[in-house]
């Protein structure tokens, strides 16, 4: 049997967690990446070398590595020191990939190679994406990092997002996308990793007319100022309003309540409606199924050593191993699915 | 046939044109490294991160490694940017790795197997060697980079160098010294990369011990301040001091003149003696054999990506090919050294 092609969209630590179990089943896994990290060792990077930010790509890669654990160790490492304070080594080695091939696609292809990935991880664009954070209140904040860090962000909230300048996609991920037999989305923050996919407006456009079925994973847990008290129904009518009514066919969603300190410790920080709920009973009509399992992680906060990145960002996170296995559920079933009353 | 084992002692450019040459045969290379080197890249990573210096080593695994020209070219890339200008890429990665590894000569064998290095580079000792240099009006310089840069070791001459501390031998280099067939000495900067090697007490006396034949590649240019007019049999004199009399049994020398513009802008820079020459007639008893070839390279200023470490700093220098088939040679007649009556 021809081996289904998966594309997922998104960005860091979601797409390492779906990534990281996707690529233990025969699939071709396509990674398509953000490209508006501005933060941190991406963001000195970018500013003072001119290279496009390698920080979700690196973890993409990361993800999809077949190679020894000491490489993969490698890629995420952090150096100390005074000058190269807390800049990853893999960010260093993507950079010095894209100066030495002339072209950061190039350079994550040849990074591939090097770190023996199964799949492979593609920027959305090849140029320069910086967001433009519009808040409630009509102020506006340059770069993907404030996401992090502002607290107007946190108090005012945010009405939309954009991009600073048209940005182009990347033909590969067209390409890609058209070819698909599944694109799933998420999990990932919705500004921070979803969107800015979708900002370049020949992708929304692309998986419109895609034969592909959509899969949405639903987050499990909302950000203060950007998704307050979001259920998973709103997730798709923000989606939507990218991808067309109706382009959603399945949306993850789990079941499984993490612990109460850890809820209590969210709601603390993002707010009373931290934990994504979903209205079974809702009065609306979906045009997608929800499929619904257990997708928690018990790793309360397991730090290994080799993804020390995705473990130490995020506690309720998805489990790497239960979200893929429900992928492939979805992809058996998917070809199928008319013929299925409800998921749900 | 079992493969024969050697065993090369040195550092820097000259080892990178030996190893080149030497992987494409099927013997057994360990490659032994000088830890002195302290300037620049090397030297800011020894200071602010407190690792191993990784130059040399770098230079090695390069040359030995059978990875892709884009990986073997990623190492020797050199940053841009404000706070990592001047970093080679491969010194990133193998103090990364020795962070990772919590120990240097554990990230070199790592850096071996990701780099798929023929053979093995091994530090000459895992202790912290810093270099003290006594000139010959009594003044001591501190580190190996006052070598490339200091005014006053031009005009005042080197009288010895130490250790400013003791450094023990790395247990491996002792045991492939002890199981080598040949032990290669150069081509390589005598009080840059040669000596401190032999400064590691234990190492000299192993070599002394060793059953191995003793090859020296005698060095095509002098330096002004450090070997000033040296020829052939001072090189070995220098070296007999720390190996004991006798106990090199090959010497090779280049016969092939280089051309006279550049010889002239040796000259101008390094003194008159900055060609080695080679008295054959002088009224010497040679413990040696002299091995007399054409081991000069003819590519004047080759910039090639991946070795322009090596094309940029010296412009005289061996043949990389004609240097190993020499070097091959000497070691299928050096089982037979004593029926040969002269090699001159």
């Amino acid at each position: 049997m021809k081996k289904k092609n998966i594309v997922t969209i998104g960005g860091g630590t979601g797409s390492f967690t779906l990534l990281s179990g996707l690529k233990n089943y025969p699939v071709n896994i396509s990674a398509i990446v953000s490209m508006a990290d501005d933060g941190g060792s991406t963001g000195v990077l970018r500013d003072e070398l001119g290279v496009l930010p390698p920080g979700d790509v690196r973890q993409c890669l990361v993800a999809l590595s077949d190679s020894s654990d000491t490489l993969r160790e490698l890629m995420s490492y952090r150096f100390g020191g005074k000058n190269l304070k807390g800049h990853s080594f893999g960010n260093l080695f993507l950079s010095a990939l894209e100066k030495i091939s002339k072209n950061f696609s190039k350079g994550v292809e040849e990074a591939g190679k090097i770190l023996n990935v199964k799949g492979e991880v593609i920027p959305v664009s090849e140029d320069d994406m910086r967001l433009l954070i519009r808040l409630k209140n009509g102020k506006v904040l340059k770069g993907e990092t404030e996401l992090d860090h502002s607290k107007e962000i946190r108090k005012i909230g945010i009405r939309e997002i954009s991009l600073a300048k048209k940005a182009k996609a990347f033909e590969t991920a067209l390409d890609r996308i058209k070819k698909a037999d599944f694109i799933i989305i998420g999990p990932g923050d919705l500004y921070g990793s979803l969107l800015p996919n979708l900002l370049v407006s020949s992708i929304g456009k692309a998986i419109r007319k895609a034969k592909a079925k959509v899969v949405l994973n639903c987050n499990l847990t909302n950000r203060k100022g950007q998704t307050d008290g979001y259920d998973l129904d709103k997730y798709v009518e923000q989606l939507n309003k990218y991808l067309g009514e109706g382009r959603i066919n399945f949306v993850t969603y789990n079941t499984k309540k993490p612990p109460k300190s850890l809820i209590r410790k969210y709601e603390k920080k993002e707010g009373r409606g931290a934990l994504v709920k979903f209205d079974e009973k809702a009065k609306i009509e979906r045009s997608y199924k929800v499929v619904k399992a257990d997708l928690l992680s018990l790793e309360i906060v397991e730090r290994s050593k080799s993804d020390a990145i995705a473990s130490t960002r995020s506690f309720i996170r998805h489990d790497s191993r239960k979200l893929s296995k429900v992928i492939m559920m979805i992809s058996e079933i998917g070809s199928y699915e008319n013929l299925i009353k409800d998921i749900v």
